[in-house]
């Protein structure tokens, strides 16, 4: 038969945006490797500009970025990263969005609203992307926007890793801060054995991030109460609901968030003396002047890096974690 | 200039599958139309066929279909349908799916499952559907589930109309039988100025509608309970919650839920002394035999009637219900 | 050059639905392979759950399912199936119906009829499948519904081999049952080397599967009559063929048939005197009350089998057959 | 509400490539109408270049082309047409193809073989086509190729219409010159109330064009014999059946085709004297060289004209004639 | 026939992003109507959202947004503006982007650069856009980059109306300030009857807006000089462009630009004394602090007002301009 | 885990059309391979046939095509090619397209005109592949107009390597024969270290192919010029242009080009004093009545073969020319 024949081979290859450089580098250890040498720039009027310094052809390429403020910028950048390598012939693309942007725009609320969480889908369809890789979706709902594969990983073994060594199941209470949020806490409450609390508190669709607390489900007099929540913005809901925690006799308060978006003022606010300690993971750039000390934040790249090379050697690697289909 | 002018005329065609003709019927009747005379037949081997008496060329077209059991045949059909509006030159068609089906499977709980709600809107896609009009979604994610516009209605003013005339709110909690349906429950204890209550079981991911309840949160001794959830299935988990609410000291229990779905033992296990009435809509057909005497069955083909007029004539009749964008 | 080099692999893999299991597992054993395990039930309202036990990641998956009543059951849980695979990062996903589902409709016979069987193709690429293979099909142009490869295999050299120990060419003539199916008796005549004869028949398009024999067009008496179908589902027109060869003096009357659909009453009338004998292949589940003493059954999962490992590998094994690209 | 509205209106327009403007011009005579102004040229390199005089916005175009050879050319001149009406707005885009370009190529007879009838179906898609309307297909099936609605008109009742004041169905026998026409022979028969016969040749797949007549089935000895096609290549197959039912005893010998292909030698060879008349339509052009004394060319033009009005006035007007959907 | 027939009417809103409002609002007044109220917001931790105050059902939508820095972030808002009409059921959607986006990435200059102004027009598409409107597009060729119609609309006439009143052929030059722009500025030497001159210079692919003037190519001495470009970035290519050209002795220098774009340092060099005058339009938003006396911004809103309503009214306004479809 | 493992293999295969088949031949026996014999025919109607005669499953497949005229037999042939890899199973399509048909419409010039560069990149897309490689696009931006990887080749290498040779850059001058060509030369002028003159001439847009040369801007008296452009159609321009060059005291005029489209009359013409050699490429067929002693042609093959091998071996071999990313 005619035509030439070699025999087959894959190639990984990580490239990363400059949302959060250092969570890709991380994760390129992780997997003993490099990231490809990429030229990235945003031009005088704002248009942003990429370019990878070595050949992608047929490759396996994961790109990695972080969506945090300037999340437009990120996800532009993103998108840009993706056009290149789809027209450099790169065979399989995936993007790793850490913490998935426009997450909570994922309904339409009230009429002639936009599913902005759906239109990110489209988006990085048209661009080119094959698959998408994301960590503790705001809805689990999500992964049916994308048209493919989407590996939803769940940061709760990280998290749940660092609290087991520290609190006690016998004293400890499980808080939902929210209604919205009470299907992970229960998760939560049943990984650790611990009871059940839920803060009802309303978010005022017309205003952005406001909350207004009104009482505490469950019982936490004496507990330490472990508040869990997908992601924290302002933080402002985290602080009332610690203090409404602490004013109904809650002996101590710990947070455990994925995604810390930490808007203004929220790292200001949390060091709130309601607050004993926030654990956090690296999902998204958390600058030294956004720390302080009782902010412990774990890493994430571990169970990044595992995924992918779950992705990569198509399963060769027993599933290490739940949810990564 | 060359070419022909006439000017331009819209007209709204109601066709409908054979799961529910009744309410296909009654939403003629509301809109003061008839429905399209359609021949369709199941023939020998199982296979559907579809083909409408009348010219529906440049028509606005509603394809009414309940998603009752057999719940695959009705799907086919409606699809086959579709199929057969785009080839005859409809010029916009609208899938009416009163009770969305498969809204239950909208995400990966576990890898290598299916999503069966994106799976059905993406084959409504395929067959040729521009817009789909539902009722309470199971999630209102489902929405971005379909790439265009989903008219998303809420039957909670059609229930509440009922139960304003007959409850009185100084004695009432609203009750949510799972973690879940908090939310839907908190939207009934805004309108009626009620307080909440939760009930606390956990359904097992591995055997289909197996339920085991927990306990109660929220007060409920001595209170009337309106436990509210937007479908009943088996009816198990209703029971189990009206059970619960009886034994902790609740005066009555009466249910309220837009699909009533039965599938057996429902409409047995229902008549339990532990529940007053139950209400719901006719979202899904209801023989006789599925009928007691403390059922109340609600239409809803004013609710879909006006949101079809809405859609045909582009919103120049007022917004009556929120949520239709 | 940075990135994870790994030489390439290739893992197929066999899935089958509940239809017709026995078919599926012929396939895997002729393959030397087993089916991957799979979770599929149905759930109370008649909605199907699918889910695989081991990681299908980057496999060459072939999704097999027959479509025998309740074919919409059977379709939708396919079409199910491929979604999760897409979902679960197969890597191309290959549906194999051995006798495709609604290909009578395969034209607009009137204004505002479906054509079912482009719908079914359509349906099929928007789950995610990436290639059909099927076994005779009705009408060999609904390979062009399908946007991609369609392996189009020929049951008539299991069928022939079967006829060429038993038949005597000097004697036989092949017969077409209708003038739709002229065609293929013609190909039998071919290889047999036996002359043709047709039966004059029409079926009328408004009632399903009725059938008005007119007349014999060649010449029968005195002749072993073979009469060739792709497919038999009530059976009426075989028998009213058969009644009017013996009665034209036909000395026997044996039919070869690829899909015994089987519909009620085919199995009883078909034990009529008129035929001699029926030999058909397993596309379809034909259950032990369905058969009879005369009735044979022929094996189609070698054919199947050989096509999908030369699909696997590419061609590097010679084509066995004709018709599969 | 803010906004500005006007009254809708609808503009039709006809242009037409170069293959055959003759037929458009009688298709825009019949409407009353008139033909857009277009510049079409070819340039010195073979490319085609398309532009329309006045404005086609929001129009609902009907791009008019016969697809006689070279074939190509004029296929490519109407994909350009279709993408210059898109790119200018034009609200609706119909390709009228009278005579549909590789209607034979309709499946893949053996392996490696394109579907070429598809091919050009989703070319016409991707220029911007959103509907087809075509007269005879040679399959049916070829409906179900393209992603929209398919107008496919019958040219039966133009030619019956002449051959009923001509012919007598006590002396008439209708023939099929080859297997894979027996249906469309079979309709005239019914339609004649005349017996029928079948002309049993085989066309080499190997070899264009060349085909062998084997014998008649059927009785045509002092009968006048009515040869029915849907197209007229080469006219070799028509020859050869023409001489064989003269030797066989025929009276008279008259032809019936819908698509006047007539390749060299066409006009020469159906002079013959087996042939008293042959009878077509202008679904493709004919120049006066290749038309002779025994032939009748019948116009298309009001058939088409009056299922354009119809498509354009949405079923206004009763339908005239079967199978225009 | 069944159903129910209105009258069509269209309806035309324009609703417009936060980039630029004062020409939305120029547009709007243009055209005697007014902009949709909408909410538009951006949220704490950068996502934008954005929400119709009023039905926009079954409009022929303009999408009015500029895009100057942030330019990533008015994009975004406007393709959720864009998603957020296509799921309140707009008609029509045609993406008004006066200066389109990206327009400079419009070819891949080495290998793995992406082509960012056709992945503009493919998340345009994504989102639900199904036209583009834009003024003096970088490249004639983006228009292909869209699928479906693109407006390209040219300010040349605006341009040039000012210069008749003020400027004398006989004296006059007209300018290309690099090789790229050489056809730009010979139409404007076609128009004014004025000779042309060239300016050779070049920018550096590997740092942006970077440039190295060259040599005049042809006679300037003793004459004034119109200077003509697309777009003003920086404003160093024009300000090095003036100072050659008065120092080869011309008397006067005056710059004619459609985008000015003045990313710092433009509006700070412009005002050099090589420069007698430079005149822009307002396709972007110019802040006073950026502007200066010898700086003269021409409204582009009665252009692209005009050509909105020859759109919405299907062309039957005379076209004033050329390009416009 | 169940399913058949077999390590990976690639294999390329070369098909090519009928528009020129030296060049495929020649790019085979550079990768030291063969053309996979194919059935390309066209039937006396018109219509193109091509079928491969070994299987191509699995293959990376290369579809060499020249689009000499007649342009659209070759195009159409081609897609038709294209289409039968597909539904054969051929992994990856890459196009080879040496000169890109209908580039030079790229945009639309005036209003309703088609942008067919554009259409042909969707119909190429349309018939199923995967990724485009052309040499010298009339414009880069066409690379854009693709959904896919493009390959854009560079000749400048393969024709500077003649004339480094030959010419003196001491006495060169390097002349671009139009306004639009002044990019190319400008690079020609870089490379060879030779000043730039430039033609001014205008191309009328409505009579195609006629110039009207103005001005030389720059030097040429006693200068050697090189006349530089991507492709020659009737050879006017060159001529021309080469003829007001020597009339302008230029010593002697010579001529490179990549697409020799020679359209009547160019080899005639070319053949004109004032051109003393021109010097082309093969990327398109050049019959040898069209040949004289003063044109040389330069084979592109070993360009194109490199290109293949690296598409094939993605990018193990370092590139050799830019531009191919």
């Amino acid at each position: 038969m005619s035509g030439i024949k070699v025999s087959g081979e894959k190639r990984l290859v990580l490239v990363s945006g400059r949302a959060h450089p250092e969570l890709a580098e991380d994760i390129a250890r992780e997997l003993g490797s490099e990231l490809v040498p990429t030229d990235t720039r945003t031009f005088a009027n704002g248009e942003i500009y990429a370019r990878f310094d070595e050949s992608v052809r047929g490759c396996d390429a994961f790109v990695i970025q972080s969506h945090s403020s300037p999340i437009n910028e990120w996800l532009m950048e993103q998108l840009i990263m993706v056009d290149a390598l789809k027209r450099a012939s790169a065979k399989r693309i995936t993007v790793v969005a850490p913490s998935y942007p426009y997450s909570r725009q994922d309904k339409k609320g009230r009429g002639r609203e936009p599913i902005s969480a759906r239109l990110v889908a489209d988006l990085f369809k048209a661009a080119g992307a094959d698959r998408i890789m994301s960590v503790d979706l705001h809805a689990a709902q999500i992964q049916g926007f994308f048209d493919g594969p989407v590996d939803h990983l769940f940061a709760m073994p990280v998290l749940l890793d660092h609290f087991k060594k520290k609190l006690d199941p016998e004293t400890l209470t499980v808080v939902s801060p929210d209604m919205g949020r009470v299907r992970v806490a229960d998760m939560w409450s049943d990984k650790l054995g611990a009871p059940l609390a839920i803060i009802h508190k309303r978010r005022d669709p017309m205003v952005a991030n406001q909350v207004s607390v009104h009482e505490i489900v469950g019982d936490v007099s004496g507990r330490v109460c472990l508040l869990v929540d997908d992601m924290i913005d302002t933080g402002r809901t985290i602080v009332k609901a610690a203090e409404a925690l602490k004013k109904n006799g809650a002996l101590g308060v710990v947070v455990a968030c994925t995604h810390a978006i930490f808007s203004d003022p929220a790292s200001e606010i949390l060091q709130s003396d309601f607050i004993d300690e926030v654990v956090v993971t690296d999902t998204l750039p958390l600058p030294e002047h956004k720390r302080w000390d009782r902010l412990t934040v774990l890493s994430i790249a571990p169970l990044i890096a595992r995924a992918i090379r779950e992705v990569f050697e198509d399963g060769s690697v027993t599933s290490l974690f739940d949810g990564a289909a």
